[in-house]
């Protein structure tokens, strides 16, 4: 029988998930991925060779009430077709929040799930979500170990300076720093240099995850020295529907001048700001591409961005103290030639310069300039969720 | 009689002030420098020579309730003793606020301070204390013409992009954009660096004003292209007390999870946070450089505002499209040489190099690097003002 390991990604109303075996290679091999979508709603499922051919499909009526719990019960009786060929070993949960404990992937037992759960005032809208399969996979299958990987832990080795805000003691006490996300991407892009061109793996890279969130981490020697996203999720460059950063004021003015609450303010700054916020139009780069032409607002959200883009890298440049390399990746990074053209020339003034024809191609190198150069790397924190998670079965069979 | 203008600049407790004469040379020539200070409590007056010889005192119990208007009258009193020899042309008042109305100084009617007074909300902790002196002087001696010189203003051809916020549009109209701060500070920068150097006239140019509050400037050309405070005067670098650049979910934090008011937290963030905040001893760079010997935490804060500082400078870099020139200024820009030399140090990648014996004896050049080359130039704020206000009265005089 085939060991086998399931990674899970769970948002408020999905369930994203790979299968991996091989896991003795050096990297597992991903069988299937699918996802639940609609959950609480209309649910719906697929799941799809790693070729993209769709394998099975479902969907339930809304008064079905299918939700978190019935949608992993249904992946593991889904994956019991196979149970003589394969054994399920371990799952891999994507966690957003490690906090200042966690600067690894971790087993989970109760205490883990106690401290995780600590941490959920820290990312109200991503780690309860994150930590409600774990609950439900220990309660339903609890023979099967899960591993907790965490968005944070990448950042873990960051000096106390990088990674403090200005504020008083009691408050950062209480765990308020930048913490820094998007970890498990930057995982991926820090193992995949060396192959990609060796004076990346020890020089001084900025990588851009552009996705529907978004960042930038500051790279030397493979190791994150900076990244844009601080305490939360929120800050940094902005993204899809999130603001990115603003000035604390900003809030104080939305609850006395426009008679917010703190949640109303706070769900305009997640959901209603960013690329959708600009362009009144969409939190989607394509939509925002195919209007710009005639829409200005649709040019204006997109312009911004890129100077925003321009701007945080010029400052992981200071921390860096230059820049042999620029890694573009995730949706926008990894599709969207038009942003990564206009970063790369943005960016003349460091010696960077645009390989056109590559830059339509979708790279690999995207810079006509050797040094520094740019790329195009698409992320798979996936698989750094399958290698941490068969990394701590083992060790964890081990050290029994 | 010799026309003489006064330039005030009001604090919540404090208004201090210049006297200014021979308002026909280029540059006004200051007289005498004064304050009042502990308005409210136990008030003090002094009043200076340029030569900073001390002419006059006084000071006053607690119980006989010293306020603004006051200090106001009894300045224009103190001035009377001169009135053979002297007129008062007009008052220049500093103004944090010009919003998007103002984009110069402006000769100050029942408009003006109508549109001014809509601006507090914008700046609630600066802005009603500098409209007081205005209402005050227009009151009482309303013959004399009051000119309000603007802390925006000189940053008000940034391009949208530069101050925008990625914020839905129903708030931006507002007014809730980056509008910069300590202009008037710039414009005194920009408009001596053809003395100082042609190259950075007509360069790209980093300006830190580094004093109790502290921003940098992006100057092209001796032009604002960018600059680190936003929409008010919190964000940016660390300060003495205030917090510069958080995540907007710290403040949601401190709502939800400490139980703060909105008042509350914004008293945290602009009194309790930045240099006495971290070091939990002091908002004073001279206090820090002296317990910093012996006491990790006043390290911690200068550390963090002098890494603050070469990250925020790469941000303006970039902007800038490389940097030729970094001017030093204010109170710690001008006096503190271990800051401007770590501060060069982390830009060493930019080509820039300290002269140690130069920084130690203040500049004015303190590279020695010629290009990029780095100084210290004093700022006069309120010869701004006297400038703008001389040049406000004579235009008014002569379109009549």
């Amino acid at each position: 029988m085939r060991p086998t390991l399931v990674v899970l990604n769970a948002g408020s109303s999905s369930l994203k998930f790979q299968v991996f075996d091989r896991l003795d290679d050096v990297d597992p091999k991903v069988v299937w991925k699918g996802q639940y979508e609609g959950l609480g709603q209309r649910a719906r499922f697929r799941v799809a060779r790693d070729t993209a051919a769709i394998v099975d499909e479902a969907q339930w009526a809304a008064e079905e009430g299918v939700d978190h719990e019935f949608a992993l019960m249904h992946l593991v009786t889904w994956l019991q077709q196979y149970r003589n060929e394969r054994k399920l070993v371990a799952i891999g949960h994507r966690v957003v929040h490690g906090g200042d404990a966690y600067a690894a992937p971790v087993l989970v037992d109760d205490e883990v799930v106690a401290r995780l759960e600590t941490l959920s005032p820290l990312a109200p809208l991503h780690q309860p979500h994150n930590l409600q399969p774990i609950a439900i996979a220990r309660r339903r299958i609890p023979d099967v170990p899960q591993v907790a990987c965490f968005d944070t832990a990448f950042h873990h080795n960051q000096t106390e300076i990088a990674t403090m805000y200005a504020l008083p003691k009691d408050i950062r006490d209480r765990g308020v720093r930048r913490y820094g996300f998007h970890g498990l991407s930057y995982d991926y892009i820090a193992s995949v240099l060396e192959d990609t061109d060796p004076r990346l793996a020890s020089g001084r890279v900025v990588a851009a995850h552009l996705g529907n969130g978004a960042s930038l981490c500051a790279l030397s020697g493979g190791v994150s020295l900076a990244t844009t996203m601080g305490f939360s999720a929120l800050d940094g460059l902005p993204m899809g529907t999130r603001c990115g950063a603003i000035d604390a004021s900003v809030v104080f003015y939305m609850l006395r001048e426009m008679g917010h609450t703190a949640e109303e303010a706070e769900r305009v700054l997640y959901t209603q700001s960013g690329l959708l916020g600009v362009s009144g139009l969409s939190n989607d780069m394509r939509t925002l591409r195919r209007e710009a032409p005639s829409n200005a607002d649709a040019r204006k959200a997109i312009d911004l961005f890129v100077y925003r883009i321009i701007r945080e890298t010029g400052s992981l440049i200071a921390v860096l103290g230059g820049i042999d390399g620029l890694i573009f990746t995730a949706g926008i990074g990894e599709n969207d030639a038009a942003t990564r053209a206009a970063v790369v020339a943005g960016l003349s003034w460091t010696g960077l310069t645009l390989d056109e024809a590559a830059n339509t191609a979708g790279g690999p190198r995207i810079s006509s300039s050797a040094s520094p150069s740019a790329w195009v790397i698409p992320t798979n924190e996936e698989l750094v969720i399958a290698r941490q998670t068969r990394d701590v079965i083992n060790a964890a069979r081990h050290s029994v």
